[in-house]
């Protein structure tokens, strides 16, 4: 496997490259004139503002907000950190509004709540509600963040995402696309096993489940989650149902045993030991970040295409892939909702961008190709008119 | 009077300028490279955020919150359309950002609320708490706009003022500075007027008051606001003990019957005959906006000094030669209130803008003047720190 060359950076350049923070709100048009003024401001604006009070469908056309993302947190599941709270959450805010503009052209502020409580959390976007245009739920601990997504779609009438949950999914399914293209594999007839049963554990094994993938084994912390285990809470009790089909018992070791593809989404170590168990031939995702749940060099032993979340080994997975088309394609549509359908049109539009490139070492496209936010953004788009 | 030329806009380049919006958030540095990506994104910002979780004070320095005014409004009393809601506000509000970052060089980002519900309001900012480091209360109707604001005041650790109250305040004592001494009166001698007892009417009678002026009317749209009267709410009566100390009763004509100076803030045209009753050589502020309470060429027969809110006439008084810096002064110093001394300082700064260039139609500096943001935001700040 060759290794891209590692990124050094000492910590002191990080903390100067996040003083004062990394956004900025600027003006379209520079205020210098009376004239400048007197269009923007008064007494221009109330031209503006009555029009919108006559026909509220005005201000999708007239104000930024009907696309402006809110990105959304409570800081209580931020990176791998855990429940640091919002305002030490809100660094990792900053950096997804600035890849929503650079990847999306979407203008997005981070909205970050000093409640977890899950009513307030949905009360709160409800009063919000005409400040943005969509909803970027990011960071909220599972598994509230399931019962929060849900409620906030019901409650609002603009595109609502959980990105932890979809974009990992989203790029996952893009992921193993290439991998069963490379290795001429039927998607459908992999044997799957999944640890981790948090927010992306539990999408991913939904998109996986939707695209027809059936024998899929999931593990929480305490091993393979079946139906006769009764330390389940409702959302894993219903994953129960709806997977292993071979009702494996047990933990990591018999759960991989024979497997065709490990999905790592925890910060549960693996030995490679146990990787080694796997059928020949299959493919490794060790997503887990900063320390992937095995060494991609130790993986490729054993399996044949391997991808981390990281970006100095080859197949970095990571939502930016996602999530800046996918909501940018949402609103271009003006869609209310983000679909499954939608979902799975931007995991193939990622696919599409490795084009000919596709190898064992480039499953996915680099997180930094312009041509991918465009083509998600297209793909789901398309997807939300059908 | 020197009529400026008229800005002559039509409605379609007004509408035009709206189109999407006016606001945009971008990056303060490109993430163009893996590097760039690393450093703001993962895993760069996990040591950030860390450190912000072992050390809630360093939010301040590494996260643009510390510096960000979030610039609120629930769309009850928008410029002099009233209650349009939140929706219909937010092309105000983005004005509004536009000034801070022109004038004050501050990032700000609308929020705007749908509800009117004071409790639900500041519940609401609460919540929001780690998203900003300052709140403009905007266009919030009264009598609630005195009750959230002082709630909002309580409730949070950092800056916040009602614009509408006290940047109207601070604006037009820096007018009367300018007018007092143009006109060698003295201040705290004149007869003053104010026609008006809502948010803006309400804060100016409070800092005139501050200042040391004894003889000052209000009057509400039933007439002079005076202890007998049994319909005022309980702002109006307060405001009714503190005030009047004629006794006067009766309107507008009673009211302005030798008075020195009139302060209009309501809607309320003013006939031309009841300004010919005032004393010789005053000043009149006619400050509704388009339509001032009396034509300021008409005023001018009977008046010494004129002003208007319209950019079109001499001596437009604008709030924005106040609010911009005096947030700036206040976040620069740390301060965690916006204290009346750091009003009274930002209207003596506007003041000494216009130096040498005092004149009857010059009182106040224009709004485009670029001395004037820094100017008050230095005044501020060194009166917060006394």
């Amino acid at each position: 496997m060759v290794r891209t060359p590692q990124v050094v950076i000492d910590d002191n350049e990080i903390f100067e490259a996040h003083e004062g923070g990394k956004l900025s709100v600027d003006l379209k048009s520079p205020l210098d004139t009376q004239r400048a003024l007197s269009i923007a401001y008064t007494p221009g604006v109330a031209q503006v503002s009555r029009a919108i009070a006559a026909d509220k469908t005005l201000a999708k056309k007239y104000t930024w907000a009907s696309r402006l993302v809110a990105v959304v947190s409570d800081g209580s599941a931020v990176l791998g950190l855990g429940d640091i709270g919002a305002a030490a959450s809100l660094p990792v805010m900053e950096g997804k509004s600035e890849l929503f503009k650079t990847f999306g052209g979407l203008d997005s502020i981070p909205i970050v709540l000093d409640t977890k409580d899950p009513d307030e959390i949905v009360e709160t976007l409800i009063r919000l509600r005409p400040t943005f245009g969509a909803v970027n739920l990011e960071d909220i601990s599972a598994p509230r963040c399931f019962e929060i997504e849900r409620r906030v779609i019901e409650a609002l009438d603009c595109p609502v995402m959980h990105d932890d949950q979809h974009g990992t999914a989203i790029v996952v399914l893009a992921a193993l696309h290439g991998a069963a293209k490379v290795l001429e594999r039927d998607m459908h007839a992999l044997r799957v096993v999944i640890s981790g049963a948090g927010a992306a554990g539990v999408a991913c094994a939904n998109i996986l489940l939707a695209k027809g993938i059936t024998d899929i084994t999931v593990l929480d912390s305490k091993g393979i989650i079946h139906p006769d285990r009764g330390d389940l809470n409702s959302f894993k009790a219903e994953l129960a149902q709806r997977t292993n089909p071979a009702g494996r018992t047990g933990g990591i070791a018999e759960a991989l045993d024979g497997a065709d593809m490990f999905l790592g989404l925890s910060a549960g170590l693996v030995p490679e030991e146990i990787i080694a168990t796997m059928a020949p031939g299959g493919i490794v995702f060790a997503l887990s970040n900063p320390d992937p749940e095995i060494h991609p060099d130790a993986a490729r032993k054993y399996a044949s295409v391997v991808a981390t979340g990281r970006s100095d080994f080859p197949n970095q997975i990571n939502n930016v892939l996602a999530f800046p088309g996918v909501f940018r394609g949402a609103l271009d549509a003006g869609a209310r909702r983000i679909t499954e359908k939608m979902k799975v049109a931007a995991a193939e539009a990622i696919f599409s961008v490795v084009g000919d490139d596709l190898s064992v070492d480039h499953i996915v496209p680099s997180a930094l190709d312009p041509r991918v936010g465009p083509a998600v953004a297209a793909a789901v788009a398309a997807a939300s008119e059908d």
